[in-house]
């Protein structure tokens, strides 16, 4: 199976899918319509049911699985989903819920593992003690979150792995800068989004919090580092406040929502490898739907720019895999 | 006694000054020169010592009582003292140190009762333990402390001063509009600045810590109310996040250092009546400096703007009183 | 009755309503629809009247009173009435035109009473006899006109209400910062949106008019106070340049229309104050709407800001009054 | 002779001058120096007289003719005197002070003459009568005043100058593009600056009036428009009303200025003439003083721009004439 | 005829017409419709044809001549025509599609000729010489090659009009201003928008190429300007640097395109000209369809700006000539 | 040798150093001084020479090996060396020029050795010609030029070891997202400062050249790549207009000289490594001349930040090597 995330214009769609969001409008004609975002684990598409029955208005809600066929059109530069058929999967239809959800490529045992190895490798004793007592706290939630609402590594467990790949990059940074302190780093890199667990209402139908909407995940995260660092006994310790800034400062300037800009290089690091790898999910999603030689759909998250696919890259391999990295579940 | 910050161009000064900082320099003839900063209780003005002395570097330092005599001149636009002569006064001199120094027109007991009754008006339970725990355990610095190192209210109890001004623009506010809510009012005025008793280094020859450089005081409030409110068990409660929201959004915008905007009507009056009590104590200093008819000295808080003091404006009554505000201790 | 502006998303409405605007249009299917926006003293809200008869186009126009029912619903995130029936108000129905025209809570005498009161307290000869000779040459449009054509106090008497809240705001600020010059304050006050009465074209259905669009509110009152002056003789006088200056600069900012920020602190004050109470206006009627412990629509004239209901604010007494203020009409 | 202005760094230089300006300052070691502005019809330059004595300050003043002799150099960019002697002229040196004056090329006379006649091309009788009536009360002033205080065309009749460039411009603007009503763009271009007559103090030592700084030459002319056109009672007359609007949106954009942008055709070719003519005023004086495959020092007015003058530029021609228009006065 | 492009809202029209571009959609109601720019030599005007049927898909494409009858409406503020009646012209209407394509109003030879002028009176004879080359590498595109695919002068010819326009207001400037280099100056127009010829992809349904996306026509014309002068054996020329500095500079900044800002006189006048004569093309058309009295449409290239028609403006001109400038072809 | 760059405040300095720049001033005691750049292979402080003899001006010119001995004081924020004595090193002195050059830690050889490697491993023939080609013509300078003026990688052979940084980080990049094309990203990095060599004057006293100034090295290098590449008869390759478009948009936004943005996964590479890269170096030099536990000088380059080096960071390894990388010279 391809992966609705990367259906071509013009391509025809015969697949089974998962509703995600279901919202109900009234047309021009005053008739109801449905619009009906589809997903399965490559990802989602917004499709329309024009003139829906009450029958249908009951049968697709969100969590339902069903097989729809249809085409892929563009519309205002967005692929959409042009339903010719669609009905409910039954018994007789040997499709498995948990296979069309959204997922990271490790599973959270792989995770969770790799994390714990770069734990491992922190030795300043006050990071050390201090990442491992919030990591335990979130446990659950922090290897099941997705990373973002929806501009990216909106999947299961899609903040555990955006931590992973940044831990990675940190790992060979390191090693071309070697007066870099890696107790600090990898430290900042598992913390700096932990905030967005209390940001974000949960692993589906993701929505703000009040504490989001009021404070946003890094005032959280300020005040969640001060609270445990506190009943730990460690409130006053330097690296405290260090790792409370390098998670102030991520977004590197006032308007992206860091108050001070990175004030060592370990939280210029931190903010480097934040914005490329959310940059690198981003675009090699937007490139596979895109032919080559062809321009993507323009894409918000990156000003709205319209990406070029070289018309010498391959695309045979895009469907083996939905995502754009190596680190892979070999388990 | 005019006071030395309200001296005007071409006039002649002889006072007894307090020093407040010096720095020494090299001119370019190769020759030691000192930069005194000089105040009295109106407030403080920058002078040069030519050719000093290893005699006057030792004399001159920060805390000493001196007799100055010279001129107020302007220097690009600012007011600057030429000293022509200079001693430290000795125990002749009818002078007590205590009396230099710029104090708010209150005294502490007074800032003190005052606060007290605001307190006593916050209905809400929650609001009101926290606020008053808060107050109670930073009472000492929160009394003594400016309100800015050297913007507005930088003056000893200028923190606390500038709560009670806020506080009863607060009351006039709320009679006005009565759908404000006086218990959030009140109790955000009371913190919002309390940040500062850790950002900056003391009440005089004040600095920003390191706390101060790498989290800034609004981000220092979120995690310290935080900390409060969850040793008191309160750290789920609606009114500890609004709060949090409060101080956080004070500053109104990113580049000013709130992430996020008030987001209901008390955060936005906090703002409000906060940037309209700075700048009445920022105008009210620079036009006291200025004779009628004519420009103040351009001033950088207020985006390098020169003030009019309309030709109108009566002159008479500045010496009297160095404070903008009515609220004088009576006591 | 609740007010048609304060009903929340969900509830059924059966009311008296005033079309306010009719606008047709073909829906996609190209059929007919009209767009009613509807109001009675509390507000207004828009509808859609799908499908309409050459007879509905007939009898649904700008000024009819008519008896709707049905539901709001939420749109974009904006309320919207979805109507059930509607019909035309005749003899037989207990409802006057004028009771659902939306009006300060002050009747005209009250405001100008009050504002008589202010101009009274005024003593300097020149402020004052200018200031009373534009607000005789305006009398009638000043105390009918609203003071925005759509973002506050946009209704009967809102220019002068606004004024008259912001004149006992004034004389708070000028007790507690007792240096402000009262004369300049009120005038100033009094004069600052008089422009405003050349800029929209009338009390209902207000848009701009050509001196409006080519030179706006503030030079038109440039120009006007400068020719009354003129007539009066007092052309040279430097009261009448800061009262220019006042009108000038009351927006602030260039961005704002203000080519020169204010220059003295009675220009400063009047800008906080049109602030403020323009916001207060706003954030009201947005929270009116919205049920304690949700979010209110975005509102555009608050840089599209979402205000949050803290949940234990009380409902109850939004019903009894349309407006904010404590100021109301005893007579 | 070459003219001071048009000196290179590395000349050798012995003229007489008109002292321009002289500021009094004390170098770090204590001792006076002069700050002596020194012009010639060409222009001014900036020289530092250092040690200087009481005799040098009471010789030095603002108005006196000197020899100086000495060398220009160049210090942070710009060009300076570098006096080697100086001495003040008397009977025996066959100078005057009124061939030192920096001046249009064309005499009062000249200008007047032909911004007559562009006036009797006006037809339209409003447009007409007016800019003659407020041409006539400010008669002599707008014939000697500069265009600015020291951006551009700061010199004697300056502003009629500009005003006669931009005219010459129009009417070749106007062959170009015939639907452009000539008559309003005459008389915007007349009118565009008419108020700095009163936003500056005079024709030398020129500074800012407290008009000037309170309202600006915008907000004045739209005052004087409106009295002016008043007093003839045409005060209801569109073309009034477009006349206003051109002066208002000259500058373009909030920013610089205007609070709103030129909304028809004259108004914006207003505007770019306006801009052209300045700059080329500027980039003219600025190349003058420059070699041949050269850059020139920077250019505060030009957004700090340093302009390249191509190698292949003959050099010879620019002695003979101080000005960069082919306008000339032929009398 | 008064050209499709000059109708104002309100008014009938019956008038054969030419189909420039078709877009399919689909209604609310699930019935497609067609979206249909239909142009005559005048301009264009967007139409809706609803409920299109299976036939009209295939008659109505681009390049067919129609006959329609309908109404001009006004949609948002930008007129659009409701069409009644359509049908395909046949052999029996007196139409040619020819008479139906917008141009400039030059014929390409005139064009030509009036270029070959200008190039002749280029003397310098590197500048001569490339400017020769480049013109005649790209002449046929060079004539026929609109200026922009939808802001200004996008018409047949449109770009060698415009070069047209600016070349005779140079002309203009160079007489005013005579140290103006007109070698520099003029080539500097003639190549200034040449990159257009790559950077679009043709005459009709111009849309961007794959160098037009990733470098844009000035880096485009750098690349050009630098192989043609390498064949040429100029590389090293300064004069080659000069003119691709100029066409690097002539959007004046780097938000508009130009990484540098124009750094000699001839630079900044091709910068000056270019914008005057796009934006005079732009008013002209808005104007033209504009009622005396009354605001244009909002015009998205003069940001969004509504210009206003002096209500003392003739109208009965407009239909005689589609063009606002004096260059006509007389042959 | 600790190396002059990385003494702190206070310390006491008795080295052989190199003059890199000299400059002469006028005290405004009206006596010469010297600003002299001073540097080793660890870099450059600026140091004065107040009340210097005509000898001195003849001795200490640029390249002249001097001995001096002082101590390291701040200034402004910045460190300054306060010279005591300063002699010329003679023959007796074992001290070698090219030992105080400050040069990248590889040799020539080495970086030609490791870039050579990487453009074997790209494997797409166009790009792997082309970038062989350039690299070839400008072999010499590649490998000595600075990678800029002043601001990072200012050293012998710092372009080159840039680029060689970049390609390793580029590698571990590939690793991590493996859809990225190997052969752009290293000949982008290869070529994107190439244009520097044009642009800068050369080795030492690095200053802009004509092309550098009014085209700038990205404009320089975009026609390069086009002239080489038509020269191979590949200028309709996609692959040259790819590498085209990574030059022109490398500096990712128009502010900073980047008309285009990144529009392909390598160019958006390009730009995050070339920006860490520099980053690195810029933070690595400024916390190497910081105390542990203290806030570093101002860095320009950095947005004016300030930078932290944490209290337990160890200090003892600096000396040792004055390279931030691990890439060194083994050979």
């Amino acid at each position: 199976m391809k992966g609705i995330a990367f259906y071509k214009e013009g391509e025809h769609v015969r697949d089974y899918l998962l509703i995600k969001t279901v919202t109900r409008g009234t047309a021009s004609n005053g008739k109801p319509f449905l619009t009906i975002v589809l997903q399965d684990k490559s990802g989602d598409i917004e499709s329309k049911l024009w003139g829906c029955t009450p029958e249908d208005e009951s049968n697709y809600v969100s969590g339902a699985v069903v097989l729809a066929e249809g085409d892929i059109m563009s519309y205002r530069g967005r692929n959409q989903f042009k339903i010719r058929t669609i009905r409910l999967a039954d018994e007789h239809d040997s499709v498995k819920k948990s296979e069309l959800v959204m997922a990271a490529p490790l599973s959270i045992e792989a995770l969770d593992e790799k994390i714990t190895q770069y734990l491992f490798e922190i030795k300043n004793p006050v990071i050390q003690r201090l990442t491992r007592a919030l990591l335990k706290k979130h446990h659950r939630e922090f290897y099941e979150y997705p990373a973002a609402a929806s501009i990216h590594h909106n999947f299961l467990s899609g903040l555990a792995y955006h931590v992973c790949c940044m831990l990675d990059m940190a790992k060979a940074v390191a090693k071309l800068y070697p007066e870099v302190n890696c107790d600090l780093l990898y430290a900042g890199i598992i913390l700096h989004d932990m905030g967005k667990l209390k940001e974000l209402s949960g692993v589906t139908s993701t929505s703000y919090t009040l504490p989001g909407n009021l404070l946003g995940h890094i005032s959280i995260m300020i005040d969640e580092i001060g609270k445990v660092a506190g009943e730990m006994g460690m409130a006053e310790k330097e690296e405290v406040l260090l790792l409370q800034h390098m998670v102030l400062s991520h977004h590197e300037n006032p308007e992206w929502g860091s108050p001070k800009p990175p004030l060592f290089k370990e939280a210029e690091i931190l903010h480097i490898l934040d914005d490329m790898d959310a940059k690198m999910n981003i675009m090699t999603r937007a490139i596979r739907k895109t032919r080559p030689g062809e321009f993507s759909e323009r894409v918000f998250a990156l000003n709205n720019r319209s990406l070029y696919r070289p018309s010498f890259d391959r695309d045979d391999g895009d469907e083996s895999s939905a995502f754009p990295s190596s680190i892979e579940d070999k388990q």
